[in-house]
């Protein structure tokens, strides 16, 4: 199966961006071990900061899973949802944190209700849990 | 390790509620198989109509881990949520339908930001991936 | 026909709860003229002050027809409203007062999308309109 | 006892307008019915599309009670609201359709606290439990 | 093809009314104009003050297709948009103005949702361009 | 100079209609006293509960004042508030109640702001007072 | 009769303040001339930029009859509402512009429901129509 | 007097649950003590997780004087509070800590209504207060 | 120890404001009373319709422990909210009638978070278990 | 007459993308149908799913008249608005469905103020009636 | 250049009043430097924690620019910011914290909008900053 | 020090656009201005109209301050200001206009509490105060 993870804004910063909330390892350091741990599979990653470019990589459709985290864009990308609702092939939203924790802005997704179903608060093991969910 | 699931409202109708949303397999159909598949761990399941069964079940504090699916509760029973914010275990929030495809008032959960993680849309599975979560 | 009549929080108090609202006459009186005037029906009275406790008594089953007034549950308990969902039969919505003569709360029904038909300000004679409405 | 049922805008259509939500009977037919129902009362039934006309009805006071469905009006009409509140004879609010089954704008009623009780979901019938309703 | 051209409040007045927002040319003018364009179809413009003189025109129902500026009832006459609904002919909502450059009332629209398409901005141009529309 | 008096709906029952709101001295007596005190000027009145003929009303233009109590109107019609607007002669909005003391509704008034002025809580008295500014 | 008249902040600067819309006539010159017109009558003026000392003048009560204008206390003070509340003679509220052509928030009065009537938009001759009001 | 303190869900954990907030005094220990200061009295407690039971222990009506402290059924309970208004006898509602430095939804309160006064903020030592306010 | 006791607007009108509301005895004499009560300490009082003035004497700080009622400023004075976030002693807040009783503005305190604990609808008692709770 | 057609996000999926609302044809083939039937125009195509590139070409300014459809931009880009503001040649903005009958963020248009008009809900043929419009 | 700088209530207290937020400097300290620096220009500083002497400070009107720093008036005060609309001279508001880092009421400033520009966060070197933008 | 200063949507339009708001200068000219005033500081611009490439740059961490107008972004890009909350350098937000006297929506900023300082309404004259701020 080959499982695209979209990142949206900022994610290229995991492992040092407020590792506090979103942890110390990288998402490289991490996807190695994934593709390790998965290796029947075939698992890419894209990461963008423009709102535009995570649009135009879904567009594409060169997958046959979507694990997606919009970052910030969750909260009112319209324009991504729009593009998501558009895709016929299993998809997951995926957050690190726990956005029910965190700001009142955090807690509206306009793009979880153009996925199949969301995991929040895992920290990177979400990812895992998501790739787990569409390969069985 | 011990792992309570804890349903609230409705849920022990899983099989003939709703099937379109909520499924066709029933909870101890599913029960059974899960806890075949995770045979070296002790999971058990409570389920209760009744909001302060629910609070005072939680309170038996019993087990090593909690996944809770309150149901209808989810979305306006601050008095689990006070419960929950006083179990220090690790703990996981599950609904089985993807909740931001649903109602507006279902897209409020005043308990999830009382768990860890919260996972919603996976059917049943979602119990078994909190069920990984935990164990992993 | 089988008709329950189910009954929320404080419903047990008619006749001496705010009777300037509720009238004074106490729900058995009510039922024993209700039973005698539909004689070849089976009415039969349920009431709890416990929201769990009304779902269990709607998950039972055993009527062919429902009346129910959730009293002050009307206005927030979600998890009676999924219940009624999952009822196939007939289901009216009774209110005693008129509520939209009273406080902004009270105007507002979670329970009533999910019943086939309401009725609201009759006193007591409402309970007689839905079983009218029931058996013609 | 004189009735009046006063139907506002749109309940002309009835019998041909949106069937599957107001049903296949004509108010004409449904009336013939009535009277032959209730031929010790005098029923006679006032339509009109005209908010103005409505109220001009209402103040004739030739009834002895009233069964009003404001039709659309129901939601925004002060005006008509303003005149039930003048008339001190047994007033009744019918709605075909269960509003709370519907669009958000109708589940708000200006009109229903200036009436003695609403009925709302029981198709033509509403009419019929009314007039029981006021001659009991 | 007949098309009703249906004005609401105070479009009787164009050409003197606010000429700065609505232009300084009669509708009678105009009218003339679009009849010689248009002289294949038959081109007819009915309008009125009371809201429900425009349900009862639109229930006479002589027309193939209907353009209708219901002026400031667009903004809270469900009854009007009950009236529409029920319409199963091409039907166009105009308005003169640009509507999302005023005040924040205009920017609602209960009778759109009730039409096919909707035209806002082109000054009088906009029921030409509707008649297009509906004639291609 | 003309002075018209534009009352809207239910104002013709001025002197039965809550009397402990609207006072029980009737409009035509009061018409007749405000007629003999300012005897050099033509005051002439006009009421009507279709909000529609009211619009109609304004647009026949033959006075050289306006003093409008457009009664529940106030409250949403935007149809009439467009045709104040286009008045540019003296035009003075009267409530006979004040409106602050009642219910939260009739605190909006869409009508006010296309008028000069507004007067509100003087009983019958505010039809004086608003003759005495505009004749001053 | 004692009339005072009390001024809330920036009243001081008629005349020269904002003239487009407070006019261009000081509060001193037009009091004069008020005097000379009611001369039979005692009128008198207190004007404070402070809330508090505002309260502390009507507690005064040396007078018999009140005409107010907070200025924009009128939309936040409580406090002088609540001490108006407590005033039991004849108190009119007086607004030199027409509040509802302005800002939202000058169109919410906080003070208006604790006196008898309200005039806005009169210009200073709001004064003199509020004096006629209470000798009348 | 016979003073019946009524505790709401969680409560029961008073000592161990969130000690910063509730402090670390077991409400056993509390009451052991209070009855020994009020040894005339009769003071005895009641706690339950269970809504409709905490409605139930109110009907009993054993009691003289109410203490309650609902919980987070403060927030949203209206059969509580419906309960509670039937109660013709003193009663106190009592939060430990001050509701207002906390979340938004614990500033609401429901049944707060429905009692005659409200303390909160004094921790354990606001149930002694109460007491105090109710015996003298 | 020393307590001041401070009171904002109009609360000098104790005995004669609302007394239904508010009680008949004035403050005096129940100052006198609480005085003789508890004559170890040192109990003084302090009013103000000003609100800046309630501010200086906060900042004055010749007290141990404040007892504050800032009357109607309770509901919008950031600024005495901001000055008693300053203050580092005890402090409570209290209010005579219960604020929940009454109209939904006096339901917002922007000052009870900055204060340790509030009292609601004890009548002027509520000055005295406040002295209690401070002094214990 | 050269006229720029500027489409947003996802619109290049045109005739694929959710059919049931957009339509089968492709923006192409579209396209170059216009294009035939305005021969002596110059109509050219772009689009972009990245928001700031919208703006880019709108900054280029080689275009006698803009057609402009944000796709979901439409609703939160402020960024795109300012940029329209300043174009000061003629400007549409088309939606190919009925924005009235869709969710409710599609009815909000930030940028629809920036435009001269708007067109919603012809399908495709919008943007030729947008055509139509500008070069009459 | 005569420059006044007006603080507003509490403001006095910097250098003792919550220190993490607003400095250990006081006013004094911090003026005497900023005379220093600015020694042709002349500052001076007027502080009140009354509202209205604030507006009396202002209306004495000697000076050629204004710094304000309205304090927790900033939020509420309609009657300062009338007062400073009535300024024909620069004038700049100065926040001594970054307002946007704090609770959501200092968000909103109701003063702002009648200044020429605001600055917020620069610590006390904000009036530093104001000072310069005045003198350049 | 390396002082980057980082211009969002439209600002390359500065000088031309919308003139009487923004000014007349163009950065460019304003640039050199400021890097001859500072010329022992190294100050560098970047503009991009794509939030992406906003954040992008940011990202790229090679400066010693920054001085961010992030335009429109300003008031809903969540995803600068998750890049800014990430970045522990001094920066200031600058907005060239006074965005308390423009449309409500410029008077959120979502990227505000982000950044240490803001400033908004001195104009160019804004980056160059924010320069001080930065160096002294």
């Amino acid at each position: 199966m080959k499982i695209l993870i979209l990142n949206g804004p900022n994610l290229n910063l995991l492992g040092t961006r407020e590792p506090e909330i979103y942890g110390s390892v990288s998402m490289d350091t991490f996807l190695t071990q994934l593709e390790k741990e998965f290796s029947t599979h075939q698992i890419f990653c894209y990461q963008s900061n423009v709102e535009g470019e995570i649009i135009n990589r879904i567009q594409v459709d060169d997958f046959d899973a979507l694990i997606i985290n919009p970052g910030a864009y969750t909260h009112y990308s319209y324009a991504i949802a729009d593009c998501l609702k558009n895709v016929s092939k299993p998809k997951v939203e995926v957050h690190i944190s726990n956005i029910y924790k965190r700001e009142a802005f955090r807690q509206k997704s306009v793009t979880a209700c153009c996925t199949d179903a969301v995991l929040s608060g895992f920290g990177l093991a979400g990812y895992r849990l998501a790739v787990l969910s569409l390969i069985s």
